[in-house]
């Protein structure tokens, strides 16, 4: 908590959905936090909203319980519950039918002038029908805003369709499709690193970038969501959007301010340059694989195909993990490859982006000196949110050169001592604020869906299968043969060492 | 100690002036040092020469009271002083008579085969006399060095002139001009920072670096050395050496290797690319300064001309403080001033090179964000070795951008906890080695006095006489304006809080 709280208009923030999973184990937490800095002004509300049978009473008894679950030992403490417990307030209503609408309307009476914001954390195919019955029931103000979780649809038209519903009701301005890896510190970093020096952005191009790996590596499989998952795949469950996000911002040219608009717009412009995957480059450019049975963090976890949910026991051809070649084609990165890879049942659960420099042009010192190392700036989401730029450096010592690599901590993880705020806090204030920066357009995700359909559709008309891969590694044999082709090498020790 | 110290071969070392202040100071404690850290060899030895009449013994009580005193307290121990001991002798001899020569080469008898260095720390009128008596007493084998200490000269004519008579009797690649600035571990890390990486390069050019500056600062007054100093002054005493050597590391293109002509070669041509500085722009371009009574840490210091041996009461005209910009006419600097200034009795002793690159050409951030400081690369040589580079970041926490200064440590001194060698120490063994890759060349000598006379002259022709400054200030306000018209200012703060 910092002096630079500022605190935010009073609102209400309704969440849909709100007996689920993310409200209870995400969302209520960073209200929560949010309170507790002292940026939660006035009557502010907290509503939740779910089919559940529910007073109010039982359900602020769950909030209090997943609150006390989620948050750490030091963050829970009476005097804020007091406080947050007096905001919060539940109703039963159901999207599909008219039940509870009424209710709801009646518990926004007279506070039409307050920012009003609704998250829905509920299935996408409940987005139009919840947009339209708020509609319906006139509880959309002109100070509303609608936020829609991921996915957004499961492809093109499925998107289109759901951004048309939603966009019948809401102004595009007032629509914020959420990607909490934007709301990370570290992204924000990446933005202050890029644009607030001058010693970044000359060196930032095809002439002096290598390559850049982008990696988002997960230890579980899919848990309860093996039903959701085995119609989905790691594509379009991860790479459609988070990597795809951070492919953007690494990639984007400078915008002309950090405003909503100024921002998506080159997001955009990267997405739009993405080389297209389709039948004749699918082998070189993508591997798909699938987990079978292994260790992960000493512990033995079975197959994908034998989780609940998932093959239920049958073949599936559903990806776990994917790693993809993709090329941006403009001026600045042409010929500089980016790497994806995102897996589920990896070594270990990891977010990192890594830009590697050209070597140096020639080496002027002795073949005693040691190994000149390539520089490398990497940006590190999960588990620790870190940047980090590895440069080579003198050791120190008599007896003449020896060159040894140092790793720079850009990031105040250390020197500043004071709390990271989770992205969720950061994002859920940005919305009351009125800041879309950190938030998807409709275009972008429109566009992120194009280019991945197409690698959906090749291949399903080459008919591949997914390649095995033992859970506890990072992904099949091919995932490597695919950098190693460019004579390049994933960073993985950097991950699994820390 | 480090597992690196590779043993260097068995030498004598002949330090002519060993009962001076530099030998006992500074040589002495070096060769030391390196005995203690295992890479003296065999039966090196250590013979001091002097004209004083002293008996080896009286010798090696003089060097332990020396050695006491000048180590660390954990540094000076038994054993080593032992081992460094027995390899001390001591011969009185007089470069201006044939006494004592002959004793000289009854000590060196049958030692022709060993690294010979014949280190001359006298006055440099001497140097040409006593290498006269070496070769005349046929002390100058194929393995000799002879190394020369500061100044060469006090002008172009007397600077060739020894430059001659040196050379008359060693080659050019057996003579070792010592600048110990050359020694220093971060100088060192400044060739691998710039020549180990990809990412500085890019950026070491006009077009990306606004100025440089370089100050090497003394809160000394002139102690001692008056009389020497009254008829030197700062522009003689250190301009002409120290600084314009860091001007050539900082400015010079990148070297086709670490071997001594390469980088030699690559120093003068930064010499011969210096913008002359003559009558037409000597007062655009320099500043002379001389104290006048201040305080320096607290304590009360008289005025330059009431120091012994200085003015000795009389006025003098001798600068104590010189402030200079000077330009380098090349593709890679042109436009980019660089900003040297020395002087004695300053606030604090430090020896910094700050190279500042250009704003970011536009900011993107709110304003609320604050402001944002150029990037920074910090090479600090006193009193504490280190590199730093500020950059730009993201302040951490909840509510926003806000941008926030990060200096980072480029050098191992934290992380690396070993002793950094002193530069002594590693000159000492450079010239056993045989690399003069750190030491300068004849025409780079003459080089740099050439250019440095021309400002000598035009502050004669002009007759200007020094502007005064208080002792325990940064120099006269006139160093102040010198950068100041240029919109840009000296970076004191750092060098006075560290």
């Amino acid at each position: 908590m910092t002096a630079h709280t500022a605190p935010v208009d009073t609102f209400d923030y309704l969440v849909f959905g709100g007996t689920g999973d993310l409200a209870l184990r995400k969302l209520l937490p960073a209200l929560y936090l949010r309170d507790k800095a002292g940026q939660i002004t006035g009557d502010s509300r907290v509503m939740a909203v779910s089919r559940s049978q529910l007073s109010p009473a039982e359900y602020k008894a769950k909030a209090e319980e997943a609150l006390r679950q989620h948050l750490h030992a030091d963050e829970f403490d009476e005097e804020t519950w007091g406080r947050f417990g007096a905001r919060l307030d539940y109703v039963a209503a159901d999207a599909t039918t008219t039940h509870g609408w009424g209710e709801l309307q009646e518990h926004l009476k007279g506070r039409d002038e307050i920012v009003r914001v609704f998250y829905l954390a509920t299935s996408p195919e409940l987005f139009g029908p919840i947009s339209e019955r708020l509609r319906a029931f006139g509880l959309v103000t002109e100070k509303s805003r609608v936020v829609l979780e991921k996915p957004i649809g499961r492809d093109l038209a499925s998107a289109k369709r759901i951004n048309d519903e939603v966009g019948s009701v809401f102004a595009e301005e007032q629509i914020y499709r959420i990607d909490h890896y934007l709301g990370k510190e570290t992204v924000q970093n990446l933005l202050a690193l890029r644009f607030a020096n001058s010693l970044f952005e000359p060196v930032w191009d095809a002439g002096h970038v290598d390559h850049v790996q982008i990696t988002v590596a997960e230890t579980v499989g899919v848990e309860g969501r093996g039903g959701y998952y085995d119609n989905s795949g790691a594509l379009r469950d991860m790479v459609q959007n988070h990597l795809m996000q951070l492919l953007c911002l690494v990639g984007m040219e400078p915008p002309v301010s950090l405003d909503q608009e100024a921002v998506r717009d080159e997001k955009i412009k990267v997405l739009r340059s993405l080389k297209p995957i389709g039948v004749e480059n699918i082998a070189a450019s993508t591997v798909r694989g699938q987990y079978r049975a292994g260790a992960v963090n000493g512990a033995a976890v079975g197959a994908y195909a034998e989780e609940a949910g998932a093959g239920n026991g049958k073949p599936s051809n559903t990806e776990t993990f994917v790693a993809l070649k993709v090329e941006i084609e403009n001026w600045r990165w042409s010929g500089v490859p980016f790497y994806l890879r995102t897996g589920k049942r990896m070594p270990a659960k990891v977010s990192e982006i890594v830009i590697q420099f050209r070597q140096v042009p020639h080496s002027i010192f002795p073949r005693g000196a040691g190994e000149i190392t390539p520089n490398l700036l990497i940006v590190r989401l999960q588990p620790d949110e870190s940047i980090r730029l590895n440069l080579m450096a003198k050791d120190p010592g008599p007896g003449g050169m020896r060159l040894r690599e140092a790793s720079l901590n850009l990031s105040f993880a250390e020197t500043f001592k004071s709390r990271f705020p989770d992205a969720y806090e950061r994002l859920l204030m940005d919305v009351v604020r009125g800041n879309p920066t950190l938030f998807m357009r409709r275009d972008e995700v429109e566009a992120a869906w194009r280019w991945t359909e197409s690698i959906l559709d090749a291949w399903e008309a080459r008919g591949d299968s997914v390649k095995p891969y033992i859970a506890g590694t990072w992904g099949p044999s091919q995932s490597v043969a695919l950098i190693e082709r460019d004579g390049r090498t994933w960073h993985d020790d950097a991950m699994t060492t820390g």
